[in-house]
């Protein structure tokens, strides 16, 4: 297998790329674009850009391959499914008649403990939008006693006009550094970076301060805590703050801050939030889009903390392949085109995430994504300890990992070096990098990107 | 080939679709459920149901189908491109090195006339949402003479907190019975039905009303122009007043109003709305989901209207297999992630919409709906004369067709007995019927739909 180990032959970008990037350029922005792929020579672990260098790929489209490429039970499955994408249906309306088992063998074999109800949509930001919105549903429905208003209620027409009583001044709690995608509503949960919100208008919503914690968590459990104690209490004082101008109908967190920095809590911190919610009868939604299925060692994040009571909806995206929310059944919203859309997700991407469940089951790459974590974690505290200025705050569930880049300023060079050693990682937050690798990384694909990152320090 | 009429076996919905309905209902709501669909068994414009019910299809998934079912081009396609499904790429950073040849012999061939950039999105609500947006970043960079702000501005900050001035109290413009979809910043500008907002915090931006003209147009010409003129006055009153507290950045409008039940306007009308955009220096969206992609007799409805300035932005959906809009050079963002999400649409859509195009093309598909459309609103106006109680109001342009159902209430007693009659049909606004057929509809199954509603009306 010539597929074990890294190899770059030009200068990455390379001139292929480069001139891909041009092409490009004429139609729309391409500042974002990093690589062009050819994903036909691509492998797994492995993929190879337009200029046939081939990169150890820690990132995996933004954490949104579960088995890597061209996997061939995927491929395999993609290619008897077909026919399946040449008729698309509304699937609200429309499905398929293969669709309540295509909805078992798939998503229902992942249900989170103790939600029983789910609905596909098509990406992570129209998961979130629509959690919110089944969130108010059940809001209103539990102010008013009934799904809706009485017939003739003003509420009807004020919402036509975008105005109360019909269009309630309700708020979702969010928290600084949180990201729950880019559509208006969802955007205005998400505080990420300013490049993500600046010049949008966004909802008058209050943001609770997420933990700033210490890590390795267990050498700083005292202060950690007290640091989470005093957000607590802020989330406390908001919902009540916000009781008389827009009442708080619900709180979304990620189990891991993603794009804002992999930012950790403890176990304990999301159990008294999911407490908090619980206590002032307002919803609580875990948004597991990038933290789900099995990458942080668990099939969900939110399966570490213990919960008595579970989250009201859990939503997800990315590494599922469908987007989505897992809801209880106090969610479910009783009038039909309450939560609905023209194509409500497809179910081609149910059919493919059957395969992927069987492969991860099959060859328990939950438990491998938690053993492999505790190898990665361990190099690279290693290599912490030898480049204190380089690399600081290891931290990671499974393998979903992060690390900070000590010196500031210092991030692009280090990433840009690495890659040029053939390993593609990603970053978040202002000076973190990000491991988002596939569920088949294992402890000697972790030996190559701890060399390459050993011999990237040494050179900085 | 037995394709060529509706062949009805067991009432509709028939046992097998009931038996499907009570599964699914244990995992969601299934009150918008319609059929459970045999895709396998469906052929272009013939859906087969689950009881093996063979349907002339007149509604194609909520148009969202261009060449129906299981067209053997597009099955062939699919087949052969099926690969690209097991790598789905995060294409605004990793894009296949096929990318710029792919998006050149799909999207391009399609541009409106003057739009020469073009992104892609996975859905119509995705599509105006990051349409709003690009709108807004080019509103402030009016403003402010710079796509940022300088370094240290207090926006960067106040937007992380959802406050102005980083997060601006701007509104987009849109009308009474405007559909744009449903996710929170789209569903602020629609204004369909209240089941669509009824419970769901809007931003609070101004609707304008839409003509209620009288059908047929060309008989109501001096009363119809009284009524455009009176709202067009509205939306310049609009413009003024929101100037202080949120102004109006740009308009959204769809070129036939669909959802809310398939309302028309004049090109005047369209054109007049264009020029007052412009002399207000605010941006003019076209919203073509449901129009675009030939079904109304060119390939964009707003081709109709001879524009001396083109729309600044034109979203597409549905029929266009990808969701995504086109722009103008001048509403290019100048910095990556302003516009940007994890997938950013999907290539596999765009690689079937190549082949569609072709298709469209050899078979001059576009002439097909716009000649196919005259004999069927012809075909309607005489079943009006015969049956004035039950139908009026008949509109269309091409295949884009719909009829009032006269008498309050009755409509779902009509579309059910049509459906028991083998042919399936769509409903918008409070008592209108829809038709979006795929654009092989020809003459001869516009003289099976006749039929059939002629008979139905005999029994009503
Ligand atoms: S908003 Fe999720 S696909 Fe469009």
């Amino acid at each position: 297998d010539e597929y074990n180990k890294p190899e770059v032959i030009t200068e990455v970008p390379g001139p292929e790329t480069k001139k891909l990037l041009k092409e490009t350029d004429a139609i729309q922005n391409t500042r974002a674009v990093s690589l062009f792929c050819d994903f036909e020579k691509s492998k797994i672990n492995y993929l190879v850009d337009a200029d046939g260098n081939k990169l150890l790929d820690c990132f995996q489209q933004i954490s949104s391959l579960p088995l890597g490429y061209n996997h061939p039970a995927i491929l395999e499955r993609s290619i008897q499914s077909a026919a399946i994408m040449a008729n698309r249906p509304a699937l609200g309306s429309f499905p398929s008649k293969d669709f309540p088992r295509l909805i078992k063998n798939s998503l229902l074999r992942a249900s989170p403990s103790g939600l029983d109800q789910v609905v596909t949509m098509a990406c992570g930001s129209c998961a979130n939008e629509n959690a919110y919105k089944s969130l108010f549903f059940w809001y209103m429905r539990n102010q008013r006693g009934e799904e809706l208003p009485v017939m003739g209620d003003e509420a009807f027409i004020s919402c036509m006009k975008n105005q109360p009583p019909g269009s309630p001044e309700l708020s979702i709690l969010s928290f600084d550094g949180g990201f729950h995608g880019r559509t208006l509503g969802a955007l205005s949960t998400t505080h990420s970076k300013p490049i993500h919100k600046l010049d949008v208008p966004a909802f008058d919503w209050p943001t609770a301060p997420f933990p700033k914690l210490k890590y390795p968590l267990e050498e700083h459990e005292r202060e950690n805590a007290e640091e989470e104690a005093r957000c607590l209490a802020v989330v406390e004082d908001l919902i009540e703050q916000w009781k008389d101008t827009r009442p708080v109908a619900g709180m979304v967190i990620e189990p891991i801050q993603a794009e804002g920095g992999d930012n950790h809590a403890s176990d304990d911190f999301f159990r008294k939030l999911r407490n908090i919610a619980t206590k002032n009868k307002i919803g609580f939604i875990c948004d597991e889009v990038q933290t789900g299925m099995a990458i942080t060692g668990r099939m969900w994040a939110h399966d570490y903390w213990g919960l008595e009571t579970p989250p009201d909806i859990v939503t997800f995206a990315k590494k599922m392949l469908s987007g989505g929310y897992y809801f209880s059944d106090e969610f479910r919203w009783k009038d039909g085109y309450r939560v609905y859309n023209t194509w409500m997700g497809e179910p081609i991407k149910l059919v493919l995430l059957e395969k992927v469940l069987d492969v991860v089951k099959e060859q328990d790459l939950v438990f491998q994504a938690e053993n492999t974590g505790h190898y990665v974690v361990n190099g690279l505290r290693q290599l912490e300890k030898m480049f204190p200025e380089l690399l600081s705050a290891i931290r990671g569930r499974g393998m979903f990992i992060a690390a900070d880049i000590t010196e500031a300023g210092k991030r692009e060079t280090f990433v840009k070096k690495l890659l040029q050693k053939g390993v593609l990682l990603g970053v978040c937050g202002d000076h973190s990098i990000r491991l988002r690798p596939s569920l088949f990384f294992t402890p000697a694909h972790a030996d190559i990107l701890l060399d390459k990152v050993e011999e990237t320090a040494r050179e900085m």
